[in-house]
């Protein structure tokens, strides 16, 4: 569960429900049910328009992923990578098979059985490559979603306050009803606005962050497991992974390979 | 029938026209045949300058192809692939041929023509690729014509609201008619606005999924064409061609192979 | 002559006045020779800081481009590069000298020169290379200008807009001035954004198209003239050169070529 | 301590302070803590959306690093570079374990380092370039979060200005509060609009300055240690990384220089 | 001296100046200093964060630099190598010492004298390409800075624009002072927009396509030196140098080229 995500969107809920409670005129003027459904309803409508239906109906998975946590930390990945390596070292490529039993990471251990295989060098690292770029172009059509929406969200908000704006100047003749006509049309814009740079837009951004740490590890996999094919020294493997690495990561992991060397 | 495309816009007028009505005043205040003339012909106008006569005329083919569902479906090339790849191992490349009567593909079918034919292997992923990149420069011109009517229709509206706003400026001793002509002013920005988030932008993004799409599936097809033509072992032509794809889709396919396997 | 840059620009003007004329006031409010001085002169004047002389100067050239029709074929092209192929194989590169006589074609002239000059296949490849890119850089600049008289036409219309303001401001003492001086104000806003929207941007977009389509026809050009070097096959070049076409155009060029092999 | 973060974020808050008191009303009617705390609440409420808590917290250290100065000097980088490759050409390549002990930049001595261990020159390679992308991603990532902040900054601004603006035309009914009411709601969009221009657009373009720096500096390092581990000669090192300079910092060089081949 | 560049600032600005003058106000109304000290002021404090002192006081060089011609003419230039390659051929590439003495083009020279000193062709290859990119990388900096200066005057324009329209509002009882504060309040707004537009958007504009210009020429000195030391033919050293120019240029060319060969 990642608190942030949620925290985030509860907290700037909170915000603006007391920022418009701060003006003593209650939450109702802000809260007019035809003018969410003319934005949401319209923006969807494009959105539906914008994507194959089978993508779009996936825009609630794609959105709940910010609010959870990754499941692969770097700090075990590369511990296993280099206790695997300790492996084939001692054991030979095909003692791997055993070892790969509890690795969770699908793409890792894709990886090792290619490796146990006897699959040729080139061949692993054409199918890890283009596994890897699928995943990433994946997540990028996701995020797409997402900033589609940020895009319209706004737009339909603009289509809504102008829709408001004609019914009010036909009726300037009650000096009356026009602020509050003005008020109304002017909602949409609000909640095109609200929706866009507080649901959509973060929660892209955060896809986007997320995808690239795990391209990261996905990079350090592949790299790892050319590596333990090549029958490279576990050392200048573990040289080669830290390389990836900002020094603060480095030193988290420490502790993590002493373990694994030791275990190895 | 791309039931989503016609569902959305039918939806997304339906929703502003629900909206228009909310305000009681009916939809005639929103309909100026004059604003949606200079709207419509100012952004066709510039339209006509941009794009050459030939392709220009050509819109109406490219919008209608987002009605469309796609014609390949990825289950069914993989299938097909494999299958050929079975009958060239066990018969010969000359065998494809007979195999490749029935397939419906164009790419695939010139593809396999190709190898058939004994053209050098260089050629042949140096011609299909050529194909394919053309395919998705043609495919990138037409959504850059939906992009470029997606960015004048607002243009155009802005023009139209000048216009009348400059009207509206010049006879402000008549106090009563301000409102309804500022009102006029106003719906060429709400038809440009529409025009652009409603008909333009959104078919174009779809254009350009299902292009991303049918690239993906090209690709896989020179994939397993070349690799077909090296007279690779079936199974790992399968390892690398679903490489491509996504865990959901991998598990879909297992029937079609299977059954492709068994007929193999 | 290119009808539909003329047409668009003709008919765009038209529906314009037509909107104008439609207000009734008569098509005088809409023209103030200062207004249009100040956007005009001061975009110009932006314009000229902006590019060398040499090459502001040129922009009529560049304008008038866009009224022209493209001079290649791209059948006329292909049938003339198969029948050189047939020519050099029957009687040698040599005898392409006589044969490249009567192309009009610089940039395929040039290239038929070098290679009946005996030049190394690969300097023959790289001068054309650089020849291609060079035409395609320039026309880049030549659409840069274009896109920066759509980018300062808009921004001096808003400057002309705001003089026109505070100007109003200041005088807001007389009432019955108040509106014909906004009218007035926001001309230069309305100018701007109608030389951006019709004059300029659109243009631009049209020289795009049309580089594009030249670089193809280039591409394929180079294509031909590195396969008739090489000695291949002449049917093999008709493979490689149709893998850039649309199937719609290979269809059309059926004809030419057949002209062009029953002649060879 | 960089002076000219500070003293432009000082310069910039003085100047805006001296404008506002220009209008003799002082100050106060500019300070709105509601709006403070809608705007900057606001924007860090998605700003913890959009980033990974771990992230996000970091905010602070990489703000914080627009106020100090680069702790590298090109020209002792240079100059101690041509120190390791004279020491390295007269005692060879072991020798420069001694040579490295005063090397304060970790780059540079991990560099070192490996040659020292007799590493593949491919493999330094690769690892020093792995880890110079991934620093070069680690800044874009910094970047990247003053970017988001400075993007949401005016949209909560103007969310704020809305709820505001739909405040005041509920209560149109007292004139002589709609003045003050809306000069309010102007605000958020005041400190929005500040926030972005003065606080995280100008830092994060000092940060990518800075990192671009940074990046000459370790693409210096490379060259030089690569060039040392070939055993090249110390003119040609020092040729060859002078490329890298413009003429006024190289003419600044030449002292250092000299010393360290008088010292060499 | 760039007549352009300064005929353009100065056209444009008396353009504006008619432009004020022609509503009969005189220029007055126009010129608020604390205005254009907030306007400047601020644009220039953030302008001191975004860049580093040594660099940011450099901006009058930059700015002064669209006010100077160029150095290099393309004729001159292709001439002296193609001089240096008939010395070349007749006397060695020693000889080219001699003849480089006359050279004024720093870049040239340097190539010429690598050369001379038998450095091996990769290597002057890779120090020629890795100042070039030097150098436009320099260029980009320079450019970059008028490119955020242009961002940030219009936006402490608006920031002007609001503190004065919060000052209006806050005084809306006395009617009379209305007109006035909100004319003064624009002018920032009005600055700005003239500052980006006129001052600093094409000014960057014009040092872009200069660097485009010397990088080309940069790009023929490469070209030309890596023939000459590989001892290649003047005339195809000439036809290869050719093709990076437009036909127009190839034939003002022709004169000085025979000089050339007539010398030679």
């Amino acid at each position: 569960m990642d608190i942030a995500t949620l925290g985030g969107l509860i907290g700037g809920l909170a915000l603006i429900a007391w920022g418009i409670l701060a003006n003593n005129l209650g939450i109702g003027p802000y809260v007019d049910p035809p003018s969410i459904i003319i934005v949401i309803g319209g923006t969807f409508a494009a959105f539906f328009i914008a994507y194959p239906l089978s993508k779009a109906l996936n825009i609630g998975g794609v959105y709940g992923k910010s609010f959870k946590n990754p499941t692969n930390d770097i700090a075990t990945i590369i511990a296993k990578i280099l206790e695997l390596a300790n492996t084939a070292r001692r054991e030979g490529l095909l003692a791997l098979e055993e070892g790969a039993s509890d690795i969770e990471d699908e793409f890792l251990k894709k990886g090792v059985g290619l490796i146990v295989d006897g699959t040729d060098p080139e061949l692993v690292k054409s199918i890890l490559d283009t596994e890897m770029s699928s995943i990433a172009e994946r997540h990028a059509e996701g995020r797409g979603m997402l900033d589609t929406l940020a895009a319209l969200a706004p737009a339909f908000g603009m289509v809504g306050t102008l829709i408001g704006l004609v019914a009010m100047l036909q009726q300037l003749d009650d000096p009356s009803s026009i602020g509050p006509s003005m008020a109304v049309a002017l909602l949409t814009t609000f909640y095109g606005s609200l929706m866009a740079n507080l649901f959509f837009m973060p929660v892209s951004k955060k896809l986007e962050i997320r995808s690239a740490e795990e391209m990261v590890i996905k990079e350090i996999m592949i790299e790892g497991l050319l590596s333990i094919q090549a029958g490279e020294n576990p050392r200048i493997i573990e040289e080669k992974l830290k390389a990836f690495l900002s020094p603060k990561v480095r030193k988290s992991l420490s502790p993590a390979e002493e373990e694994a060397q030791a275990e190895a």
